[in-house]
């Protein structure tokens, strides 16, 4: 039997992405994650927090925000409460984490990445369309700095992206939707590079203890989405998706030749 | 000799309403007057703030806020700084004000109708620009109340639009975009209705004092502006808009038959 | 028919300003227009803010308050609330714009020059008082900077004053008291210099739209009202009254001779 | 030798009252110690803090702010700092404290009486002032009660003042002026009442610890200033003056009928 | 080669708990795991939030807080800085999230039991420390309900303990001191019940992304960590822990006789 | 009659201090009076406030925080809330003024002394019992600063001691507990040196004023009570307590010299 929106329980929902979706930032993205849309940009700025003064070193740091009109009923803005809820403290925590894992910072030298993700419409999986999207905006503004002879190489190792899997009535699903979601017993969001490796895995069993078995079976539904997903962010980068890795490549090579 | 985008002096820039941009909000559009991009969002609750409680009457609020990816330099979330600064405040108790104006609130019942206008990017005239959209965007959550039945007439009485005018160079100009207000001596803002009437006029000389003359050639700007940005509201809202107003009619008819 | 408190619809309630109010600032005026009371003082400050460090110009910045006892029902503290409320931050804003219109920042040097606004007792137009009774104010505390030989001149270019104005029950009437404000249809704040100039025209249809021709109507009372308050600044100030707008023709003198 | 101001040793700087300074609240006094001059209000509201609902009993609370331009180096205003500081909060505290010990809170019901004390001018002793101050101002409010109808007794058990005292240069002073406080090695406030009694008696080695036989110095040029203090409360209160304690006498007597 | 402290790779520091370490509290425990020592409160509440009132429902929530005494650079207090920051709140939610999976909202009825998580001494794994030492503070608190006879059964479902594992070095390590934790490359942490089942599993690859093999590594050692912090629980709670879990028994047994 | 735990009216409850309580900070102590139980530490940081740098001097902080399980009813944390109330303000700065005015802050150079106080169980006294533990931890950090040869002498000009007394049911007691507090008409709390002196004299009248008398009672029970304090810091101090007051030996000698 087919999920609530007749998606076989290993396949994602349609994902778009759409460049160059506003002027001001280096990187913009929209990506849509089935009705899950997110405006992600990455925008360069040449100074680092304190704690980076005079390292030569550059940081990436990320914020996320819902628009209030983004859920059924209207979220509150946090600027009206004072105050950043946990919620999206973790979220901003988690794509902050993963954008930095799979750059060379070093290469930057002292500028830092702002990326920004704003929800204009969710319907489950934000935080991991977050990344899936920022990734190729942040790809877009670090290519600014190549384009421009700023940089000489890509500082990007790897792809990332993230999806989220979960146990919803005893089986085992890819990519939630907001009504999975709320009935999911175990909810695990996974973010992988194109590597087949993990950058994060967070599994939380909400109402009731899961077994290795679960974990076991949610892993393989991450893996194989997350393979998708950046199969298609290779796709919409065209001809920058070759740089990525480009900078490991040549800090493997000289290391080899000393 | 023609300004920066080679528009005339009076002339708008382009215009453009998105209906139904998202979906979880009643009424949802994105509006583009030439690169200024907002998100006008009306949502509606079933309930009132304190000081309306058990009086019958419905109320409108309205938040404004900028994407941090919205302008050149990135715009510090006014979340993350805790507090919301007074220019946003000035720009959404404006906001509200405008649309209460042509809302007949006694007919909506207890019912708060939330309007959030979220610039996602700027290039001047934002304030206004999210009063025009928003009004559309009113309509159409006003609307949802009278299909379902709850209402039987749109408590919408006039049409509401606003727009910049401003003294560059000592020329008398409709509708900045960023680069012209930041040279400007003279700023104002017009809000108008469908009847050729003013609901705000809020100048300002930015450096210098200002004629009466100057008021009086903006006005006559403000007003032409006005006129079309209410035709276009007209053709984006189609048979809605002949809604527009009935409910004044009505209140005329009653009155005439004590 | 007379108002209210007996006066004529163009006329102004009594007004009174008593200078070396308290004695720590560098001008301190206390303003009374009718019931209204306001202390207005102007503290000199040998810095800038961040933005304009070493560029040689100073600024004014303002900042208002009522005292919780000045209104009939007690007015909650703002450090009590943790924050300033829109109504209190346009006002700053408001005051700010008028008072730096008619100063050359450019020739205070790197000083800030501070005005509080704070309310002692309200009874209507507390924000244009303190514009009124803050010029003197400035005036006296830009003299301390001429008389101990800081400054060559006075660096004040105008005078400026303000005024309420509005429409209630379909009349025009000049210098709302509380009463007539908290049933005008048409409320409106009008900011000018001794030239009769405008610096800020803010009209607000709190009800209903207004016509062309009221907003005719209150621009003539007010420039009537801003007329008769500058001539009593310029009683109050005696001798330092003469030393306004000196800069200017010096300015003028300066490029007529290159 | 004389002080700074010519005064001896254990004298009071002028003190002057104005009642009904300014007409919204129930009592309003500025009270005047040298150049110390500070609004001190009383107003009431019918309702009580939640601990004293449907307790019968009413409530007294205290606030206590300074005009930005009270000091000679312009103060910050709490409302700009988003948060009140520690000294601000001890002394509101001390307020409260030293009035509520005079006041017959079961009699006034339930009620809060809101005093409100303003620094317009600072010059020492501003908190002991603000409890001399508005000590009159509690009583002109709790009398219109009794005017009205609403009480039948004055709900005021005892006078009470304070004033400051302290060493400074090894001589035991009464009421430090700012020069004097800065200088002072032991800073002691005394709150007293009619019957010469303590409510409150907080001292504080600035610099250095203070000897038992300084202690009672202090004690002494308290109890005498606090003893003037009074004396001139009354005078100011006149017929009212008379109503203090007589519920008390009262109370006293229908204890000795059962 | 063995680790920093001597320890073998899968070993855990010596774990201490201390039972009714405070008086107030109706469960206080400090835990200790090695030089890391938390003191681990629960109190009962009568009543819940909102979103519970009139279910029936009972809730479990948790604070966690650092003394400022804690780490080697002395921690800034939140309370000071006047907001949480991301990592408490990611903390305090996992914690909560970690005791409710365990617990019986249900039988609880309306009442909150806040679970306090006060560090005195941070050397790594101060979370896991938390959920294991709150584990068993909560069960006795919950047993006061059970003692006093409010309820029947103690309305536990399982043990539930955490611990940390990572990779350093190359190696895969169980229960990271401090050192280890600066210096891991990946780091997990694991939240399980006696049941061997999973709650929550975090794993991050803090510099570099992590294989599947090293996740399976991770994996095995969280599970002898926990089944040994569980029979420590077991141990240092007595008789009380053979109650823990006859609330499932029970409503087994009620759905068969159906 | 003997106290509700069974004390004369003039003897302290037990007293108990724990040295080297937590590992991090230079000093740490649990100060035990009865059922009150307080961490204190003192934490050295190389740095002083803006407004001391470049002086030469040093300065003492404290801040004081009661755990949220420490009292019957569970206290909200001040994180939680935003804010720090009044009372931990008003305790805050009394720690700090007490051990200020004991340590030569000249000669312990350009450096801060974080002094915490965090109460883990709350029975009274708790602000007297910080100041009386503090300084304990105070002398342990400032004495490190003596063995690594930083500082010649130890820094400590005089013994500090806190202890409450107060009036209840008509009887002059010292060191009350809770329950006596809670009933205590008159509340003083009293800190004072070795040398008998007095640091600071808190005296409240709670209910009602109080006599000279009353004040003198309580000021003679505070002498005894601090003096049995300051021999157990004494002997807690052991070898370390010889060194304190070095200081102005040596500063007397210095003069004499001259």
């Amino acid at each position: 039997m087919n999920r609530i929106d007749g998606r076989s329980y290993d396949q994602l929902r349609p994902v778009k992405f759409t460049r160059n979706f506003t002027k001001q930032a280096q990187g913009s993205v929209l990506v849509e994650m089935g009705e899950t849309k997110v405006i992600c940009t990455a925008m360069i700025e040449d100074r680092v927090p304190p704690f980076l003064k005079n390292t030569g070193k550059g940081w990436i740091t990320a914020e996320y925000s819902m628009l209030p009109s983004s859920t059924e009923t209207r979220k509150i803005r946090e600027s009206s409460r004072g105050k950043i809820d946990g919620r999206t403290q973790e979220i901003q925590r988690l794509i902050g984490r993963a954008l930095r894992s799979v750059v060379d910072l070093d290469s930057i030298g002292e500028r830092t990445i702002w990326i920004d993700c704003d929800v204009i419409q969710a319907d489950g999986g934000t935080r991991t369309a977050s990344i899936t999207g920022a990734f190729v905006a942040l790809v877009e503004a670090a290519n600014t700095l190549v384009e421009s002879g700023t940089l000489s190489k890509l500082p990007i190792k790897n792809f990332v992206s993230a999806i989220s899997v979960g146990v919803v009535e005893e089986k085992h699903l890819l990519d939630l939707c907001y009504k999975e979601d709320s009935k999911a017993k175990v909810d695990m969001n996974i973010v992988m590079t194109d590597k087949g490796e993990f950058i994060e895995v967070q599994g939380t069993g909400e109402e009731a203890p899961f077994s290795k078995n679960d974990l076991m079976e949610l892993l393989k539904l991450g893996e194989k989405g997350n393979a998708e997903l950046i199969a298609l962010q290779k796709s919409v980068l065209g001809d920058i998706a070759d740089k990525v890795g480009m900078i490991i490549k040549d800090t493997v090579g000289d290391k080899n030749e000393k």
